[in-house]
């Protein structure tokens, strides 16, 4: 079979569902076209890390066309898909292109989320993207500055709060890695204010942080977060946010920084498939990952859910979307070669969170543990998955300096707000 | 006498001159402001391998107030001057804040220049500062993504046309860059376009490129850069820009990328003085560096011209814009002394420019070099300067890593063009 006969996957997003994919497809007969509405894959595991100023954005980021450049059955092509036509096989870009597809591959991931408020959205930027982690690093490193520039004793208060709305693992990463910042990196720098006065508030609507987690892990990082500084609320809903302050029910707390962590939904392009979506927009999908009724689409990642057989859904973390990726390909292999496919198994290694320095848990299980332990194996973990042998050296490198210096090397404020 | 009594300096620009000045007062009986636009120090020699995906933007730049941390007296301030008012002795921001000094150094340096030609601007970035750089490098990648998403070959012609206006340091580095990269780094990561066809232009009004050089080294300077493959234009002065060409007299040539090193011009404050400029818009100053008849403010590095016993301006580069910072640092403690003060000398290193890989001309005035030797010797001295350990093993490990692999690491697309 000559090469321009062998079916046509293409992938729409290149995360961690769309780029395992199309790596375990790499010498298949499949013809590959991977899209993405940047030039990169991104290691968002390490996004508040860029975010905070501890790293720079080429560290967690590599062209996908480079990391795919050995593997001839890939076109990579930046674009943005706007609507699926599963009727026609094509999906339609936002420049009003066309790519037809035999097999395809909606792994879009997620966005923020805003529960019906979008108007917070100014005001109270998410972490998804580069762009979203330097605007983010832009507001913190701002605020600390004009507190420095102002006479008004309100307004340098003000520019020295942060709220943190949301306590799952990125609003707990922005926290304690804040609290750092404020009570550790910037502490001699400034002459008319004491950056450790900042005042770092993580907000939570629920119970207790980090709910995916066990009880008694939920509750040692809470105290992990405190013992960093951190004022953790529980049971506090936000009910506004405006460019000077942020509501907890009636309670007005005056703050110029407000970070969202609080909700994120899937990508617009699941709508055009014509099935139902779940609250959060996402895809249910049958158990070998595809649409229900139109066996040529697969959804993978953060864009899916799906039920495992301990009644819990398949978590929107990295190694679930990489274990998708393989599994999709392997789908798609055994469609051609026709032979019997196997449904999706979630294989769980464990779940971690971060908080900051030596603070961090770890649930393997029947193993759990916290403290300096944790995050000792947090960043080893982290580290061994970066792509690259490049960022991997940077990454240490920075790491170890910050760890003895207290200092952050991406202190660079670039561009400007809207 | 007690601190608050010491004389105010307000140092305006936070470059070379501005921190080499603020550096010199430490420990002297001056209480300093140091007032820059941004929060950090550029090393500007460097500017362009940000621009060209070469360095990330941390690795050239460190914030301000870190340099500064240990010198008490200095407070450094993040905000914009727009106007002095030397009546008073203020200097007033674009937040309507005013600033009081005793001494005042203007080293706001230079912005680029359109001769008249504004409307070139948007089709025609400039590289001045981070932000130019990120723009640049988003739209030399974003060109060579657009080529292979397009199925029209006019289109894809014009998207693999880059020209650059300018055959002044910074042109011929962009110059170089870009031929390496097309040639090497991308060389085997495009599917439908081969990348090493594209076409990079050095459009140059004079008759030779880096005319500061002696004409030998100029000639070798060409020489090199066509080896690298670029088309370098000497004698060919652009007559018009637009988003999709750009016009050599009556010649038009279809390019989506037009990079402007052609013109700079002084930072507008310079006009609120009330004394007459040159045609660049530089404040010409007395031997001291002083403004004549304003002996309390003092011009530094690009924003000031200066003409030498030999009948040459003093060069705009950061060796100049260095020992001017210094002497101004010495004139004002010798006034706070009641002592008298001396005339500035330039001290002329020698001229170094690069033009790419194993590429560069060396001027030291008696020994002049070029290729290899001159490359090699242009890598040290400018690791050597960059400021800060960490800046100079990233960049260090950079280059070693780009040298043997033609990769480049910050081939990131950050943000969209307005």
């Amino acid at each position: 079979m000559p090469e321009s006969a062998h079916p046509h996957l293409l992938i729409v997003g290149g995360g961690f569902a769309g780029l395992w994919a199309a790596r375990a497809l790499a010498g298949a007969p499949v013809r590959i076209t991977l899209l993405d509405r940047g030039n990169h894959h991104l290691f968002q595991p390490l996004l508040y890390q860029v975010a905070t100023a501890g790293l720079s954005s080429p560290d967690i980021a590599a062209p996908l066309r480079h990391i795919l450049r050995k593997q001839k059955n890939v076109t990579v092509l930046m674009g943005e898909a706007v609507a699926v036509d599963s009727a026609d096989r094509q999906v339609r870009l936002a420049d009003g292109d066309t790519l037809r597809y035999d097999f395809l591959l909606l792994a879009s991931g997620a966005t923020h989320a805003y529960f019906g408020h979008d108007d917070w959205a100014p005001h109270a930027p998410g972490l998804k993207t580069l762009d979203d982690a330097l605007l983010i690093r832009r507001r913190i490193l701002s605020a600390f500055e004009r507190a420095e520039a102002s006479d008004d004793d309100a307004e340098r208060k003000a520019q020295l709060t942060f709220a943190i709305v949301g306590g799952g693992p990125t609003g707990v990463e922005l926290a304690g890695t804040l609290a750092e910042i404020a009570r550790q990196t910037l502490k001699r720098e400034f002459r008319r204010i004491d950056p450790r006065q900042a005042r770092v508030l993580l907000l939570e609507a629920g119970p207790r942080v980090l709910s995916t987690f066990p009880e008694s892990l939920s509750l040692k990082a809470q105290r992990q977060l405190e013992r960093l500084g951190v004022e953790v609320r529980t049971g506090s809903a936000v009910t506004h946010i405006d460019a000077d302050s942020v509501m907890l029910g009636d309670e007005r707390i005056a703050t110029r920084t407000v970070l969202w962590a609080a909700g994120v939904a899937a990508s617009p392009l699941a709508r055009s498939l014509g099935v139902p979506l779940d609250r959060a927009g996402r895809v249910p999908v049958e158990p070998d990952l595809s649409v229900s009724g139109q066996p040529q689409i697969f959804v993978g990642g953060d864009l899916a859910t799906l039920l495992q057989v301990n009644g819990k859904s398949v978590p929107g973390v990295a190694p679930a979307a990489k274990q998708m990726g393989n599994h999709i390909a392997a789908t798609i292999l055994a469609r051609i070669a026709g032979r019997a496919t196997k449904p999706f198994r979630y294989r769980d290694w464990g779940n971690l969170a971060t908080i900051g320095r030596r603070a961090a848990i770890v649930d393997l299980g029947k193993l759990r543990f916290s403290g300096f332990p944790a995050w000792s194996f947090w960043l080893v973990a982290h580290i061994f998955f970066l792509i690259g042998f490049r960022n991997r050296m940077v990454v240490l490198l920075d790491w170890a300096v910050a760890y003895w210096t207290h200092q952050r090397n991406a202190r660079i404020i670039v561009g400007r707000d809207d």
